[in-house]
């Protein structure tokens, strides 16, 4: 199964598509989508929904996650990350591809095992569990594949879940 | 000049179609784009989509006009809202069309002529202009107009600007 996280925004989206491969996670490419600022919200969001597209057509992944709320006090930003993520959302549905979405705590749950959990901790537990040589960055493209790693353990749950009650 | 005023939202997304002809505004067509409540919201950002896209290239206006900041404390709002607006000016830019973003206050100014002006006055207003028989419903319809309405008078305003400059 391939997974791709994603951190959605509109100044920088960051990505990371993984493998799951029995019980290994392996990561097949990640990193950002970058937008310039003093550009018109039109062309940018063009411009993310155009880059997803082809990130989305060439790795074909089964399943998309991204972080189901936004824990911002500031609307204005809750609002441009809002449009951000209804393209990429809209790409992926255009393509039959299904959307998960987990909340922060979820993420640190399935990532560290602590809901409460750092966000350098989290950053250490994405580099263990994809065996990278350092912590991606920006922490944009970190957080997108702590997403991917968490969907890909809740897949691995559900599966167990639905083995037991196949018995 | 033909333009779209937009009320965006994913569970109903207000439209109206205006024409400017000359100091005339005349309405074209008005109406709202409404998904299913628990439907997955990829879908629904697919429908919203898909339907502004028929929408655009049956009235083929020059301009949209959006409102630019959602004054709601609700950041949950913020981001479905955003999400519903980021598909909706992806269709425009897709198609080269302006958008435009007007805040509350400059739509009641334009409309009323008070930037504190009751909803129930906007509407009256947005009646009387398009030289409607009743206010249009739902409420989602009626703001899209008065979002359009404040457009064609910017434009108006513009282009009085723009004479006065050359001169």
């Amino acid at each position: 199964m391939r997974v791709l996280g994603i951190d959605p925004g509109i100044a920088i989206a960051g990505f990371g598509f993984i493998d799951k491969i029995g019980n290994k996670l392996v990561p097949v490419q990640y990193g950002s989508i970058e937008t310039e600022a003093h550009t018109p919200a039109e062309t940018r969001l063009l411009q993310v929904y155009e880059s997803m597209g082809t990130l989305l057509d060439k790795y074909k992944p089964d399943a998309i996650a991204v972080e189901k709320l936004f824990f911002n006090r500031n609307v204005t930003t809750a609002f441009a990350v809002g449009q951000a993520r209804g393209v990429i959302i809209l790409a992926a549905a255009q393509r039959g591809i299904q959307v998960a979405e987990y909340t922060p705590l979820q993420v640190k749950q399935a990532v560290v095992g602590y809901g409460k959990a750092e966000k350098r901790q989290v950053q250490e537990m994405v580099k263990m569990f994809l065996k990278l040589a350092a912590v991606p960055k920006p922490d944009d493209v970190a957080d997108a594949l702590a997403i991917a790693i968490c969907h890909a353990h809740s897949a691995v749950l559900q599966n167990k879940i639905n083995e037991v009650s196949r018995r």
